[in-house]
């Protein structure tokens, strides 16, 4: 058993910011996963004068890697500098110095990664890369582990949450193309240079991550037909919505008796698939298989704390490995007790129905009594009495209030004589 | 390095046929995947006499479960028999021989899942049950390795599809209660006694587990308020749909500050968040954690196949976890050199947008380029002409056709005197 594991971080970014700061806020919860702690040894920089989010120790920061991949305490590498060079010789050298691997880099994976994980098993090691496709969704370790008793046949996969967003603000708005860019480049959501996004490269990138993984072969970018979004325009949008489309840049994979079809470009998809309903920055992904039949993914494709999520689940899961192989036992979840809410003190808003005497002054003694336990009524609606049985439906949709009030209100609201049923009390949640 | 992995079935049903017909058929690739073959050992059934849709060797079914037990060469259990005895005691006796399980007894490790996973630590193996929630749907592996550097906040779980099924059914044909169930019973979405899914019993089974795992805590059945189905009619659905919402039985976690609060029980949920989208028998669970913000995974949640997926996704995992501990490697995906089919192969359905001369027999000569190239045209719109520019925008959509027949047609279509522009061309998935 280890007394401790050493992470070695290279890249001091968005992304690596994320993982430093999580490393060090969680660092009780990921020694008890892992059996260990986590401690980070050394973090490549390119400045060291630099002012950082990251409270780090003396002697962490270094701009040699040299330095990182030579330190004995150092077990795992987590790659997040980005970029072909010289990320690609950094996670090679220290695959060869017998490291473990994290990365997040999708364009050294998709360039280079049969060759990665021939060095790592060479080494005796392993590389690990969920994040980079889908940011915090787990896709790689489902297909490689849960899943894989499957033959997948198709991946859908929404995989660039730039081009999600424009493609999102020109539907949905129908903004041209160009403003759409602008707009996504003022929020945060497309950079500066937004031409990997926009013309289909970083999806592409994804795609040979992910297709090379699900089906088991080697898919290289240069093997994908690849089409940006830049020439969409508002009148495609207009026809899609008329012919019952969404327009989505779609990464897709195909695969039937042992070939493989895979391509990124603009699609046309039905209106009421889900992945039509997948809006703005968010990633989905969809797969099907023999087994389970149809699956989607869905969630944030991009960001510092995403990323860190997957990143994490990666040295997690390696840190588990190295501590495993030392005390020779596999890692199970750890139950805790803790204390459950009764529905008592549930706070929700609410839906309730009402079967009333078609009177005046019958929603005033119901609003009464609401009003006496805390209950505030956010909208009625009151439906045109039945004559003959002078019997009127009234449903009252109410602003959060505590269960345990409502269940009082409802035992006096049932009392009344002017009240002929409670016709049901739905919760409402999201 | 193991020979073999022997399996040992509890139970040859719906599942169970479905798990021993794929480790049959699958047997190279699963073998593949663990290091060495999976042997299906022996079969645990209540009736030797029976038909079975599963050709198996001789001496391989019994009716005796200590037969099983006690096989030497069986290396894991899986328990597929369902309800709460025997299942229970042969799962607890299985793991203090030594033997691995898997199950997919949602009953059984709602209830007694502490003292299984306490009684597999202790006898230095492992139990496993993905399949016991959400059908085909990676949902306890992801929230036991990738996810897990997460503090999960909310859960939001769709895990009955059978009153999915009725649910989906109110809302959309406004049938009654009754009605749906009945219709779901024709179908096969419901048992004949549908007791357990109406009232909320399976998705309180099912929501014990999942927030277990995802909360790390001990949640039983009993600390869960449940409420089912039944209560709800027609008038429910029409005012949700006329205020915006969606009816769904949701199977709800949430944790802050240490505590827990878990509940089933019929809720509105707006009409355009995705889980209001979620039809039919299908399942989708939406998590929410710290780092990776909203996650939904959507899928099937019950059947042969997809249970069977989730199963032996467990069995390989534990396969490799017995095969490492003897040779001491870390199993990582193999990839294959696989034909990648060109993008001129393609066969789908296009949309083409085109600016033409506004006179008459354009389209005939459209048309014909697109027949000569065996392109067949579903649809035609042609909007009112610019009369200023004598232009006309014309949209076609055609059925399935080539790829490169359709580059052919278009080079020929651009090079007509009476085609301005040729617009768009958008390929179609779905």
């Amino acid at each position: 058993m280890k007394k401790s594991i050493g992470i070695g971080l290279m890249g001091l970014g968005v992304v690596g910011s994320g993982v430093a700061g999580a490393l060090l806020e969680k660092r009780d919860s990921l020694a008890a996963e892992v059996g260990c702690p986590l401690i980070l040894r050394k973090v490549l920089v390119r400045d060291m004068s630099k002012s950082r989010p990251v409270a780090l120790e003396d002697n962490v920061l270094t701009t040699d890697p040299k330095v990182l991949m030579s330190d004995p305490e150092i077990d795992i590498v987590v790659e997040l500098m980005g970029g072909e060079h010289p990320a690609l010789e950094y996670i090679s050298q220290s695959l060869q110095a017998h490291r473990y691997v994290v990365t997040a880099n999708k364009e050294v994976m998709a360039k280079h990664g049969e060759e990665l994980l021939t060095t790592a098993r060479d080494s005796g090691v392993a590389i690990m890369f969920e994040a980079s496709v889908g940011g915090g969704i787990p896709l790689l370790m489902p297909l490689q582990q849960g899943l894989l008793a499957n033959d997948i046949s198709t991946i859908y996969a929404i995989i660039n949450g730039t081009t999600n967003y424009i493609l999102t603000s020109m539907s949905a708005e129908g903004t041209g193309f160009g403003e759409a860019l602008r707009k996504a480049q003022e929020l945060g959501y497309a950079e500066a240079n937004a031409k990997n996004d926009v013309d289909g490269t970083d999806a592409t990138y994804k795609l040979a991550i992910l297709a090379s993984i699900g089906f088991h072969a080697s898919v290289r970018p240069q093997d994908i037909y690849t089409q940006g979004i830049d020439s969409l325009g508002e009148p495609d949008f207009r026809y899609a919505k008329e012919l019952g489309y969404e327009i989505k840049l779609l990464a897709i994979g195909k695969q039937n008796e042992g070939s493989i079809e895979v391509r990124v470009h603009p699609v046309f998809i039905p209106v009421d698939s889900l992945l039509a309903k997948v809006g703005g920055v968010y990633n989905a992904v969809q797969i099907e298989g023999d087994l389970f039949g149809k699956l989607i993914f869905y969630g944030r494709g991009a960001g510092s704390l995403p990323t860190a999520s997957a990143v994490l689940g990666d040295v997690v899961a390696l840190g588990q490995v190295i501590n495993a192989a030392m005390k020779g036992h596999i890692p199970s979840t750890q139950l805790m007790t803790k204390s459950i809410r009764p529905i008592a003190e549930l706070e929700t808003k609410y839906y309730l129905r009402l079967s009333i005497a078609d009177r005046p002054g019958v929603l005033a003694q119901i609003a009464k009594i609401l009003g006496d336990h805390d209950i505030s009524i956010a909208s009625v609606i009151q439906k045109e009495a039945d004559n003959l049985t002078q019997t009127a439906e009234i449903v009252i949709m109410t602003h959060p209030a505590r269960e345990m009030y409502m269940q009082q209100a409802l035992s006096e609201i049932g009392n009344l004589p002017v009240v002929r049923e409670i016709c049901n009390l739905i919760r409402v949640e999201g």
